[in-house]
């Protein structure tokens, strides 16, 4: 089974922290490339560097189907292109936001989201929106840094992350955290023990389901949402 | 008053058709210059196209703020590109979905939308769900053409959209209808005549709405969903 | 185009301060007529209030029908009287509450409703829960203050409007504030300012939508909610 | 235990037949008054209707709060004045609609609506999504009959509401069916027996319920929705 | 009349509880047996508890029928074996959760629920979610006590519970409180009278329904949620 | 790894028939152990049917945490006792019904599960509620069979399952098919090429996904819906 871990930004350093996880989780005969789009930004940090990232992205899937690849695995926790991605491609394709709250969903009542910005609270609340998952969701909290800062300063996620992990907990009612952003997820497992609830790593969640409904063969359904796109004039 | 009232793909037929409703509903006081992107799909129909217009949308956007427009139109029915082209916007951007949903709310009940090709369905009930109108909502049905024959075939357009409208007024109980496609917009007025109920031409609705909005000084949020993006280094 | 704004109580001074906001706002062009109802409450407090005004409120909208009036606009936060109104009216009838938070939503993520006094609390929920907008509503938070209290202590309308307010932005998630009563309208600028999120009039922001959906010609559905009612006998 | 059963109508007709069916369902120890507003319609076909029976529903509520009746119930399935008529009682008022709903909720998983007119069908839903019911709601359907003419012609009504009631049960789901008009009520025995599910008259049901209710002493909630309306200048 | 009101857990102390609420409420006329599961746990503070009784329970509801009951009432919060009792019962079954919460909704916007321990919060939630209650559901707080320290240190209870449901009331937007726990339910009154909002002890609430609901003759659907089971082999 | 797949049936032949699909998914290193409950129904059906197996299904889960087993899957498609299994045991227990439903949310928009018999309708309808899918939930429709005749009628399951799950595909929306019985399962090859959508065994699903978080570690939240229960005292 070959799969694409593909790092929608163009940040070196996440690739290789997204590459560092995939290593570490990933099964002995699973063979996992780990790459990063050609062109676009070196952060996800709204909707408008997401778009500016998605056309790489699409040309990365539609290349891994082209290379006979089993699955991609868009590896930001924003999704960047996951449904344009997933009507070009018939390959599987996930995204790591949709694939860990749906595993959140298996593991507790209401599962929380530990995110950047405080303006990502709106937009996590969108996306829950989106994906129909409102019933299940406890809320979203900030550590109110940016993806730069949550990359150099790491004490300083740790120390706030566990205090606002703890108020999804406490006084949400938060059985399950997501780590809402690939650059946090390497503080899982300490948030887990401070915690004592699951804690989950996006990426590493995101990889062992799709490694297991490849194997299975499992692919979208090309019916409705993910149809294959009518052939266009591009200018 | 001066509002872009952008086509989001490269199709001149259906900048020209924008236009003439443009030119039929706006004040006279009104300015208002309905232009295209630069380059991108000549339609747009699936998530992938959305995704190769959204750049050029936002680049259009991100123009009209250094034009001193006072709003922009983003004119396909899917809002490509809307919820990133308000990040990076001052001047209030709007959306045709977004927009005529709300205002059949104002109308009856429940709206339903007529839509091109079956499935569009799925699409259009995300798009719902993303919006939070379900509550409100009857049904999405497709006449079961795409963009290019309901351009070229208007009278099979005028029979089917007809059938297919009744159906949802009769059996889904629409109160409303919207037409989810710039290009059949132009058989509203038909319809409504024929069904008695609302008709809602996108176009004339969000125009109207922009136009009145516009007046009043009202801008969308920067504060969570639609906050600023950061800068980013982009490759 | 000929609007009536209908003062749905029998308070000459609301209705005066509704004829400055009105005055204000209108297009030149729009003839407006500014009225109260002939009989009723003083104020609107309460759903028996509302029930007192109601029939006045009918009275005025069929005589608006007759004296060819382009559309109506009830011009008080609780929409007395809105669904009857539309009902036997050919001419639409707009709500404040109802198309005030239908804009909101045009505006980011959720909205919150500032309103009078704590009961009003449940109210607005039961009003959001009927229009089916609670997908996109952070929350409604009171003053503590009654509606000649709030004519009488501007300062402390200020003062206290803007705590609250500043809650509702800061804690509930709200991005858009609606002014949940005609009465503390005015500081809607003053809140905008001091909260840097729109803060909206909900008479200017009605009147404007009904002068741009009335000059579109737009009425609302006469087929389910609004049916034109069967003739009865009243003893 | 005294209880006002008050036909919020002006039809003696109607109100001989709420008598007929509390007179074979009260407990003998209670003492039920049967009434009727002083003015208003013989129907309650409209939202327009119950705004002109409303204000003699309330005095004849507050009335019946100064002769010491521990209970108050409106006997028409629109609960007309609902909501004022608790905020001005001290005694426990119910409907017809919310009570019956409430209890078919113990009975199956979804239960259906028979109404009287095709438009009531959006009535009702607003209704229920007021009431909030929306998950247990399977469907309303229409007998697409007047209520004078569901008074006349019972054989119809027989015919025509089983037809349309096993639509319900084998179409929408529905387990429990609600005569959604209290001139249809006399028809649920035979359609229990002819269906097999639960159909709920909503006069015997809230009878029962009332008695039980204010056997117990259960007053409605004073602290939000139906708070005590603060006195107003009435012109 | 007679109606079996089982207690699901082999604690006589909580059985002579129960028997009390039952003789100050039921009506002379009504004949109440109150028993309790032959074998199971003691009181029943998870599902695993209930999964034990809930054999036990059906095999006294299969009794009450064919000891020619009219109704049984199982009497624990959590209406242990509800779904499955009803399956296996000509006669009506009714659950404390599920009544009691249906009558909350008649007497106030939204209701809240006092539990024991606080992950009783979750279950809760989830029940709420199971009922579709969700929209008038204002929250639920605990007192943070087993069940056997709020039989023995009823001083506790009384203080913590006003705390906690003064909380609901004045944060949480709760208009009427149910006690979500037969062992708290004795401390209603004094609740009632401290927060002056409705306070329902479920025995007594659901006893009186039911006495209402059996005189009238209501049962349950057959149809879906509780048709009669298959015979199946057992080994 | 080793994971116990327990069939919370008695039927040896489930039991097999379990055990083949097992065999032909699971990964070579993966050790299961198939099992069936030492007592109880032979198949389950209702509620009353779970109830019974329910205490033999926590016997086996417990038994499973002394054995050292890594996670639990109870292989029918009604999840019966997962809750109460995941309060007593330390291991992670998964169900066919939660998981798959999860599962088929990350393929297509929305989902339909094809059960056996009409009444298990309104079941899987309240299933969903508990949870909270409703909103990616296109339908649930039978085959108007029992377990018993499935299991010796494969033609007729074959001939009419598809006429049933292309009415859910065409009528209802659904993208992606969910075989909602371990004893239909064996047909969704076959369905998935004559439908062209995917559709989901149980079986095969949850144990890759299982075998994919066992690996991963990942446990259920025990802080609230799955807390360990207290000790009781069990007569």
């Amino acid at each position: 089974m070959k799969i694409l871990v593909l790092n929608p930004n163009t940040s070196a350093a996440v690739t290789a922290r997204i590459a560092a996880v995939v290593e570490r989780f990933r099964r002995p005969e699973t063979e996992v490339v780990v790459g990063q789009i050609s062109h676009g930004p070196e952060a996800l940090e709204s909707s408008y560097d997401e778009s500016l990232a998605v056309p790489h992205v699409l040309a990365a899937v539609a290349n891994a189907n082209l290379q006979r690849f089993d699955a991609v695995i868009i590896a930001a926790f924003c999704d960047p292109g996951l449904d344009a991605a997933r009507e070009i491609s018939g390959i599987p394709v996930f995204g790591l936001e949709e694939t860990t709250c749906a595993v959140a969903m298996l593991l507790g009542n209401r599962f929380g989201i530990l995110t950047e910005q405080p303006h990502k609270v709106a937009v996590k609340q969108q996306h829950i929106r989106k994906h129909g998952f409102d019933a299940r969701f406890a809320s979203v909290r900030p550590v109110g840094m940016g993806v730069q800062e949550i990359a150099t300063d790491p004490e300083r996620v740790a120390r706030v992350g566990l205090e606002v992990a703890r108020r999804m907990v406490e006084d949400d009612g938060a059985e399950v955290i997501v780590m809402g952003c690939a650059s946090m997820a390497g503080h899982a497992d300490d948030l887990e023990r401070a915690l004592q609830v699951p804690v989950l790593d996006p990426i590493a969640v995101t990889l062992k389901v799709v490694e297991a409904l490849a194997e299975l063969g499992v692919r979208h359904s090309k019916r409705g949402l993910y149809a294959t796109p009518a052939p266009q004039q591009v200018k």
